[in-house]
């Protein structure tokens, strides 16, 4: 049993002061009579753990070197950039990808992330056959995370055609396991544990037919008790859209609504162009809709409805998918103000809603309920902010100074499942790690 | 004289290995035949000083304090948050002005920028009487500027009116020296020297009437010879264009134009709701274009055209105005990602096309035609970055990852004018000023 005494910290919706957490066996319990005296202090204000909905590890290996560079360089489109990412994924192997993703991962854990959703595809060898281990690519992220000190939700993806009706090409032969039910076989030999979820996901509606849709909803709903997060791909380009109302004359949101795989563990990634009846579909499910603000602004995705989604019912959730950006602060204020661009107006999302998508609603999304809140019986994660950053200093302790003014590098110390780590002394040895893993796939 | 050897360096548009720069007097010079022997190393990536060229120094107080942070609270529109920064206005001396503009500038030196333009128009006591010396707000900002260590484009704002034929009201008593002929009787009685630049600004066509506008104009210009700064906000909001409409029958660029206020001295800041015909003129008489994408996002401006501006012939520009954020990274990036938000496509501007307009565009925005390149004859600034980071390891040590990756945080030594300050030493101290300095305002 440890006890902490912590300066500030956010308690359900207000931030109090002196706040003191008593952690044992990785959970926050009662404190006993005499702990304030044997506490630790953390100066600073200390918030819930964050979760990141959304990430393909090995895209940190692109940062830097999909952009335009000098004008008259080629510009760089969404296609431009997917031949580049297709490249790196060409080449990555078990340890290669497990060098890659345990750097990204400490990346995110010194940003104050303590949970991850990783959306995995990259199952197979670069000619399709499996592996020895079929898991040897999945088994390699859960072990990235477990020493990186992170928990994850391995988001195991089916990933069946190159477009609607049309076969794997080139490297997405690593991608297919040929149908759902030999994905759902492969996958049930993954092995969750206390900070690891095995869940699904449908890759989009463009990679995976509607019949096997509907199979790996059904093996993420289970027995019907609490079900497993099944993720997806949604409406991230308008060519998307166009394409499943050419093929199916419905939106995707339509086609997913009948394949059976809406509901409360599912989210929507980006869901970024979308009709009203999109929105009613969605929210009537109480669906969660996860925005990748960063990625999407890099992207050119556009702006998602993420108003109106909450809105309608939908719990809004955040990742940096493409981590062209790892910084949660960073995505959270983008959600109001990319909102704010789009509609020149301002105030649609409170500083305090925008934490919960990124704590509690992002944790329960990736199937643990039980982290996201410091309170006792959660999982004790605490993120720690310096309040005397150049950034921080002067603008108050509120809820607007994390997600308005605060910056990843203001993390102080994180502390997942009961584990203290201070960031100043992990961050040089991160970034020789995340040096060494990214020239290793380039 | 002193030599550095920098491991990497920004001259011209290339990236270059192990560059000798020696300084002498505040310039690069030619080194001599021994300087290797001698130089000091400096690790990183060294690119020109940056050049904030929109700045309203007082506004750094409303940091984290003008969101929307609960929901139910008042969600803040653009006209709630001016009435918090007017309520700070209101309270500012000379003195209270100098401690916050001092470590705001400070603020602005741990981020790698050597020049800021501040656009200045609280010039009078509360009750709008001249201070003893009628310019003891503006020489309150020269001072610290050169206490905190930067270069000051100082532009003094003519401001005269509420609105279109409307008196100046509440706090803007102090704002206003009655008409434009004595606001230029007390602009001649500022000094500039090496770092000080005076330089001119026009409010906006809401707040100075055109025939005002055109003796401001004619102030800048001087004798024809060259030419000082002139600074304007410009279409920020659609209702400034639906006011100028209703009152002039033309737009607020056209009725610039009129006065005779566009030129290649002339920054049009903001420039975000234009018409093909303003885009012509802007970009005909080579004006700047100043954007400053993280208030425009913070304030619900909307998108800018700013890659129609640059086709057109006006020159980008960037500053943190309101200093929701101080991260000139950001700000450059920002100018492609949100054109890829409003256009869904990617690649408008290179990495190297918006450090131009961070460095030396923007410096000879503000005046100083001499600053802003890694170049013998030129101010000795140099920004270096760390490559190590978590956010810029393996990125590459090109242009993309300055604009791309990097942030203020990575900055870790700025050269102004030949004097290296260590970033890494200086930022407690500069929250601590901060935090004071705001708390004696707010």
């Amino acid at each position: 049993m440890t006890t902490y005494l912590l300066e500030k910290a956010l308690v359900g919706e207000q931030v109090l002061d002196d706040v003191l957490v008593t952690v044992d066996a990785g959970r926050f319990v009662e404190a006993g009579p005499d702990a304030r005296d044997r506490a630790i202090r953390l100066p600073g204000l200390s918030i819930p753990g964050l979760a990141n909905c959304h990430s393909h590890a090995f895209h940190r290996a692109l940062r830097g070197h999909t952009q335009l560079g000098r004008a008259g360089e080629p510009p760089g489109t969404f296609w431009t950039w997917r031949e580049q990412m297709y490249a790196v994924a060409r080449r990555l192997t078990p340890d290669s990808y497990y060098a890659l993703a345990r750097a990204t991962y400490r990346e995110m854990l010194a940003a104050g992330i303590t949970c991850v959703g990783e959306f995995h595809y990259l199952h197979h060898q670069p000619d399709g056959t499996p592996y020895a281990d079929p898991n040897a690519m999945g088994n390699a992220l859960i072990a990235a995370a477990k020493d990186a000190g992170i928990r994850i939700a391995l988001l195991d993806t089916c990933y069946l055609a190159a477009g609607i009706g049309r076969a794997p090409e080139g490297v997405q032969v690593r991608y297919s396991d040929g149908d759902a039910t030999r994905w759902a076989g492969r996958v049930d030999a993954l092995k969750g544990d206390d900070t690891t979820v095995i869940g699904a996901a449908v890759h989009s509606v463009r990679a995976v037919p509607k019949d096997q849709i509907t199979t790996v909803a059904e093996w993420a709903q289970g027995d019907g008790q609490s079900g497993k997060p099944l993720h997806v791909h949604l409406s991230e380009q308008v060519a998307e859209n166009e394409q499943c109302l050419a093929a199916h004359g419905r939106t995707p949101t339509e086609l997913l609504d009948e394949a059976g795989a809406l509901g409360p563990m599912t989210s929507a990634v980006h869901a970024t162009h979308l009709t009203d009846h999109d929105l009613a579909l969605l929210g009537s499910a109480g669906t969660h809709a996860c925005f990748c603000p960063t990625t999407e602004r890099d992207l050119g995705d556009g702006i998602g409805p993420s108003r109106a989604l909450a809105d309608h019912g939908a719990r809004l959730t955040l990742g940096s998918d493409s981590h062209a950006v790892i910084d949660p602060f960073e995505e959270m204020r983008a959600v109001e103000l990319d909102e704010r661009l789009a509609t020149q107006r301002r105030g649609h999302w409170s500083a305090i809603d925008l934490l919960g998508a990124a704590t509690h609603d992002g944790h329960a999304s990736l199937g643990f309920p039980d982290a996201g809140r410091i309170a006792v019986g959660q999982r004790a994660d605490l993120v720690t902010l310096d309040l005397t950053s150049p950034r921080t200093a002067g603008t108050g302790a509120g809820p607007e100074t994390v997600v308005f003014a605060a910056v990843a590098e203001d993390v102080r110390s994180v502390m997942v499942d009961g584990v203290l780590h201070e960031t100043a002394a992990l961050r040089p040895e991160i970034g020789h790690e995340l040096r060494a893993a990214t020239e290793g796939v380039r």
